[in-house]
């Protein structure tokens, strides 16, 4: 039986698969992508399951139930990572999925569902800008202008495709029909001090923030730095900085998360007043309304920046998610997995944090189990779990899955 | 004889040895160097120049005077460009220095001095941040440590040397003795408005401000941009953005010009709070101890800003330069250079902007010309000279080589 301590050992070794030497870096549809869905794969033949790698690059086992064909519960979560990224965030979800499916090998076979793995293979976005590329795929929510997405080296989504040895014409290959899906479950490090504050190793997830994510982009004008006085300036790199400051005064009033995660200057030269930046939001909160409420109020603030400086603002919307709730019944099925494990009255949670979860709640229910991570750090090699939590999160996702049955069953 | 139209002309062909199809960016030790110097000496040995390229990969050209050998006045300016750049900066001095050459051919072998032409080969320090290399080289500045600067590909100054066709263990052969020397001269559009606001085509320099620079880096903790609250933040690119606001209005403040070019974050991922900002500064003033009272005043308010952000602030010096007087008796032979085109009392300007004269400063007399440009834009592709002012500028700097053989003849 898998027990926790391989499970963490499969994370060490996904680690390897990386595209740098000093640290962890996997972004979709990599050659290192490649090798850790094979290595993944071998993994859940280990565990019984038929496997296969899905028309979007996806990594997928099956256990058929007590008979060929019944819906599947899926189970699962992404291997991809951000940059420099941690050895847990995503793939400590496909692994346990893993471990629960080798576990539960012959039980699966008297159930009235079928069970599958899945291991994502875009997430973060890391890549096109864009996430849940995977996710969205088998969602059936694939959008045909994402084709022409580039990465950091102007090579197309499409280019990444067609390179990894996928057909993009068969992409809806990979979209499950809702009649094929029980539901989708995933576990998940909580990525926040939540549960670590509370003294407890478990919880459960309400609901899913959406997030919207801008491009933003402030024009002035590039110019000598020595030759040109403080009145002629137009400085866009002043301007920017202004308006990250301001990013953060009215996100954190509204008790909203914003994050500018990256920027570019241009020119870029010691010595040359910068004549255009470009940077990125990512804004989440509870509520919808409430998000993009702030986000009137940041570009309200950013315009006024702007015009006082004689710079030119301009917002583009890369990316935006509806929250997601997850669904009654599979909140109850992962409390009472939690509950079978000790705990009877588990923490539920909101997640700040974008999930798998989010795409598959638009063509099943979803439901989530936290795992407490050290210090709430995670997108980052300090990214840390405890044994004994995953071998208790591994104990309540294997009962959690037995909870679905048993309430499908009961339909 | 080489008049204002074919100096514009031959800036213009200069523009296409280029390292992007789509703009002028020309640096240090580049194939499109080697390119520059060789069309540069083409047109030094059609003014009847004997050329040569000096060991640390300046274009040098030579008029003899009454007799072999005598020290000669080094007329000139730099052929490398800041990303995306002008065609003048640089440029304009070299091939104006040439054409006066041309117009001198025959007069300077009745001259007590040489006449020298010079286009050196990195003043704007684009490439490995280090500016005035190639003057430096020949002022006899040369630093063993520069020899490990990298480029932004991790190439250092000494593989860039050996690339070039350049040994390293020779550079010093590029530096002139100040015994060969009589003075430097030098031509260049003032980067500055002041000339256009005060309706004059040329100015004479008094003092060129000696710039500071810094990398600046601020040091905070990646963490996953869902996942972390803001009581538990340290988002490095907040603090360098309050930063680069105080260092504007500090600078502003205290009359002096403070310039962040560059800034990069990491990881520099959309939906991770950023871990570490480093940024430059560029600081220039009037005099040497305003300007570093004003980095003193910088500093605080950074380690304030940072110290109340939980963030660690480092600053590392790479560049400081004493502010450098233009010599009297130079200041008189441009002044009288300029009367002779009908300018009788030409305007004095100091000059914000750095130039080669500083380097040579460190060996010998300089003096400089200024010409007025468009909007006092420079260090962009709009930036722009009048053919008409160019004409006189060649008049002006024609007399003031006469001049200064003149005022030499006498001391």
């Amino acid at each position: 039986m898998t027990d926790a301590a391989t499970v963490l050992a499969r994370c060490a070794e996904l680690d390897e698969f990386s595209a740098r030497p000093d640290g962890l870096e996997r972004v979709y549809l990599s050659p290192e992508h490649a090798r850790a869905n094979g290595r993944v794969a071998d993994w859940m033949r280990q565990a019984g399951l038929r496997t296969w790698q899905d028309a979007a690059g996806n990594q997928c086992g099956r256990h058929e139930g007590r008979t060929p064909g019944l819906p599947a519960l899926l189970v699962g979560s992404h291997l991809d990572t951000v940059p420099d990224a941690g050895s847990y965030d995503g793939m400590l979800g496909v692994l346990m999925a893993v471990a629960v499916a080798e576990r539960l090998r012959d039980r699966v076979r008297e159930l009235p569902i079928a069970l599958e793995v899945i291991g994502f293979g875009d997430e973060e976005g890391t890549r096109f800008g864009t996430t849940l590329l995977g996710s969205r795929a088998v969602a059936g929510r694939w959008d045909e202008s994402w084709w022409d997405l580039r990465d950091r080296d102007g090579l197309t989504l499409r280019h990444a495709f067609l390179e990894f040895g996928l057909d993009p014409a068969r992409v809806a290959d990979a979209t499950r029909a809702p009649d094929e899906l029980v539901g989708y479950l995933e576990a998940h490090i909580e990525q926040g001090p939540h549960l670590e504050a509370a003294g407890r190793a478990l919880g459960y997830v309400t609901t899913i923030a959406g997030a919207r994510r801008f491009s933003l982009t402030v024009v002035g004008e590039a110019r000598h730095a020595g030759g040109t006085p403080y009145p002629r300036r137009r400085d866009a790199l002043v301007g920017a900085s202004e308006a990250i400051v301001a990013i953060e005064q009215t996100a954190r009033a509204a008790g909203c998360l914003a994050t500018v995660g990256r920027i570019e200057v241009a020119p870029g030269a010691v010595n040359v007043v910068p004549g255009r930046v470009d940077f990125s939001l990512d804004l989440r909160a509870i509520t919808d309304t409430h998000r993009d409420a702030t986000w009137d109020a940041i570009r309200g603030r950013i315009d006024g920046i702007c015009s006082a400086r004689g710079l030119r603002f301009e917002a583009h919307e890369l990316h935006r998610a509806a929250a997601t709730p997850c669904a009654a019944w599979l909140q109850e099925a992962v409390v009472s997995g939690i509950a079978a494990t000790g705990d009877a009255e588990p923490p539920g949670l909101w997640s700040p944090a974008g999930h798998d979860a989010m795409a598959l709640g638009q063509t099943t229910d979803v439901g989530m189990l936290f795992i407490r991570c050290a210090d709430g750090i995670s997108h980052h090699p300090a990214e840390a779990v405890d044994e004994v939590d995953v071998a208790q999160g591994l104990d309540a996702l294997e009962s959690a899955v037995l909870a679905v049955a048993a309430r499908w069953a009961r339909r």
